[in-house]
C-alpha cells in the first residue's frame, strides 16, 4: 500500500557536453533489469529516458546538458528487498557515472525514499513550507467535523500529535510551548484570575469534536482537565471566545491574565485584505479591555522565519485602543522542527492552565504589558 | 540552476475499476499545455503517461488499479511564474477528478517540491533516515580534508550548522546540547579538573579544517577558545584521544570529568562486526581509568528512535573492567529535528568548556558514576 519514490543527483562537469553519452552509458543498467525504454531527446534540453518494469515500477532517467543527471525510481511496494534492489541500482549508476567522469562528480545525493498512497501520512510541512517527514506509525484518531479534519496521529519521539486541517499542533512531547506560553516559569499564579482562549492542547476548543479526540488521546496534554468542564477552580466554555469577551467586558470583569491560543500570527502579510489580521486585532483590543492595570497577555507568533508576519503583527499592537509594552522570546517546541515566536501582554483565578505541551521547534515568547 | 520535482497524491476509490477513465479525464488537461504524450499500459497494473514540454520540463501521470493517483512534475527552473503553473495545472487536475468520482476523492495531498541541482542543498536527512528539508540560504564553507566533506551552512532559523560528510554536527541555535552534556546546569565545575574528548562544536577535533572552518564561522559555538590552543586555564590538543588517554592512564592523572563528544552511539547494531564499537568500549574503558573515583563521565546517545542502538550500548556499559552506575536524560536540540540522548559515567581541570551549542532536536543526558 506504499508507492516509494526514489530520489537520486549527481552533479556531473558543467556543461555537460556529451548527454548522449550518458544515456549510452547508463542504458544497459536498466536494460539488465529487464525494463522497457522510451526516450526523448529535446536536443538542446538533454535526454528523459523511460524505463518501465513488468511489476509496475518505473524509472525516469534525465540527463541535463546544465551538468545534472537526475534518476527517481517509482516502485510498487516498499520491501526490504525492493530497496535494496534499488540501492544496487544506484550504486551500478554512480560506478559507471565515475568511470565515464574520471571520479570527477561534483555531488552524489540520494534522498531518502518519498512514501505515497499508504494510510500513514508522514509528510507535514512546516509553517514556512519546508518537507519535514515525521516518524509516524499509527493514526489514533481521523475525523472530518463541520470546523475542520482532525488528527491524531502517534510519532516514535513525540508522542501523539494533534493536527488540524494539515497543520501540527501539539504534541505530547512539548511541554516547552505551554510552558513559554505561561510566561517561562516566571508568573505567580497563586491565586490570579485568568483567562484562557483557544487552549492549545485543543482543550478550549470551539470544535467539540477536537475536544472529544484531546479527551481521550491527548490526556498526556490536558490531563483530566476535559473530564469534567466545571472543576473547583476553573470552568471550560465551548463557545465562541468573542461574545464571551465582550460580556465580560460590559460587566467590567476583569483579569490578571489573558492566555491567547487561539491561532498563530497569520501568515499573510496582507492585514487589510486578510480578515484573519482583523480578527486578530479584534481579540487583542477585547483582551486589553478585560485585563487590569499592570496585567500581562501572552501569547504565541508563528515561525520565526516569517519575519514579514511576525513585524506586521507588531505593528499591529501599535494599534490598539490602549498602549501596550510588549517583548518576545523564542523557544524550541520539539514537534514543530521550527523556531516559534510567542507574544505577551497586560493582564485573573477563572480557568485552570492545562499541561498544553505543544510540539518540538524554537518558540519565541514576547510579552507586551499595558502601559496607564 | 534548480530542478524542482512536485509531488501529487489522489486517493480515489479503491480498487480502481476503471483506470482508463482517469486517464481519458486527464490526458486534455496536459495535452493544453502543449505537452507531448507517450502512455504505457500494464494491463493489470494500471498506466504511466508520460508528458513532455518543450521547455524541457515533464510530468508522469501514474494512475493505479489499487486506487492511488500520482501526477510528479519535474520543471526546469524553479521561478514564482513555474510554481503557479504548476499549482494551476494541479488545481485543475484535482477538480477533474472530483467530478469524475462525484467528490468522493479520500485524500488529496501535495508536498512541497523537492529542489535538486542547486547550489544550496536542503535536505539533510536525520539519524533514524527520515526526509528533512532545511532553511539553508548560503554555503558558507565547503572544502575536503583527508578525513572528510566539510560544510558549513547557514540556516534561517538555526544559525550556521556543520556537517561533517553530511551528517548535522551542530548549529549555533544548540546550547541546549552543550547543556545537556555538561550536566544541565547540575555540575559546579569551580577548581575541577575536566576532559573533553571530541568537542561537538567541532573545535577539539583530529581534523584542523574543522578547527579552521569553525573558528571562522562557528564563533557563536566556539567563542575565542580556538584563536589560543594554550588558555590560562585550558589546553587544546590537536591529536588522535586513543594515546592521549593512555598516556594519562600510565601518568596516573586523573580527571573529576569526562565530557566524551567525539562520537554519537554507532547506529549499526553489531558489536561483533563493527569496529565502532569495539573504538567506543576502548574509549569508555581508558575513559574510566583516567576518571577519579566519584568522578563523572557524561557523553550523548543517538535519536531516541534508535532503541537497538541505544539498548546495545547501554549494554556495553555493563562490560567495562569497573563496575558502573549511568542515568539518562532526553534533551530536544533544535536543529537536529530529532530527540536525543546523552549518557554520563564516573569522571578532572585542564580543558576549558566551550560553548559547544548543538543543533534543535532533542537530547537525552543519561550519567554513569563509577562504583567502588
Amino acid at each position: 500500500e506504499l508507492w516509494p519514490c526514489f530520489f537520486y543527483t549527481l552533479d556531473v562537469p558543467k556543461p555537460l557536453a556529451d548527454c548522449n553519452a550518458v544515456l549510452k552509458a547508463l542504458q544497459p543498467i536498466f536494460q539488465e533489469q529487464g525494463m522497457t525504454e522510451t526516450v526523448h531527446n529535446w536536443e538542446d534540453h538533454g535526454y528523459l529516458a523511460t524505463y518501465i518494469k513488468k511489476n509496475g515500477s518505473f524509472a525516469n532517467l534525465r540527463i541535463h546538458p546544465h551538468g545534472v543527471v537526475l534518476v527517481d525510481l517509482q516502485s510498487y511496494s516498499d520491501c526490504t528487498k525492493g530497496r535494496e534492489e534499488v540501492d544496487q541500482l544506484l550504486n551500478k549508476v554512480e560506478e559507471r557515472m565515475k568511470d565515464l567522469f574520471h571520479g570527477n562528480i561534483k555531488r552524489v545525493k540520494r534522498l531518502p525514499a518519498i512514501l505515497r498512497g499508504g494510510v500513514i501520512d508522514r509528510y507535514w510541512p512546516t509553517a514556512d513550507g519546508r518537507l519535514v517527514e515525521y516518524d509516524i506509525d499509527e493514526v489514533v484518531y481521523d475525523e472530518d467535523s463541520p470546523f475542520q479534519n482532525i488528527k491524531i496521529l502517534h510519532s516514535k519521539q513525540f508522542g501523539n500529535i494533534l493536527i488540524l486541517s494539515g497543520d501540527v499542533n501539539l504534541a505530547e512531547s512539548d511541554l516547552a510551548y505551554t510552558q513559554a506560553i505561561m510566561g517561562s516559569g516566571k508568573e505567580d499564579y497563586t491565586g490570579k484570575e485568568v483567562l484562557i482562549l483557544g487552549g492549545g492542547d485543543g482543550a478550549s476548543n470551539i470544535d467539540q469534536m477536537v475536544i472529544d479526540g484531546c479527551k481521550k488521546y491527548m490526556r498526556k496534554t490536558c490531563g483530566d482537565v476535559l473530564d469534567n468542564l466545571n472543576g473547583e477552580c476553573y470552568q471550560v466554555l465551548i463557545e465562541d471566545c468573542i461574545p464571551v469577551l465582550k460580556r465580560y467586558a460590559k460587566e467590567g470583569r476583569m483579569f490578571d491574565y489573558v492566555i491567547n491560543d487561539l491561532t498563530a500570527v497569520p501568515i499573510s502579510t496582507s492585514p487589510e485584505e486578510d480578515s484573519t489580521w482583523e480578527f486578530l486585532r479584534l481579540i487583542l483590543d477585547l483582551s486589553m479591555k478585560v485585563l487590569k492595570q499592570d496585567g500581562k497577555y501572552f501569547t504565541q507568533g508563528n515561525c520565526i522565519n516569517l519575519t514579514d508576519a511576525l513585524t506586521l503583527y507588531e505593528e499591529q499592537l501599535s494599534r490598539l485602543y490602549c498602549p501596550v509594552e510588549f517583548s518576545k522570546e523564542t523557544v524550541c517546541v520539539p514537534s514543530y522542527m521550527e523556531l516559534y515566536p510567542y507574544e505577551l501582554k497586560k493582564s485573573g483565578e477563572c480557568v485552570l492552565i492545562n499541561q498544553a505541551s505543544l510540539d518540538c521547534l524554537e518558540v519565541m515568547n514576547s510579552s507586551a504589558r499595558r502601559q496607564f
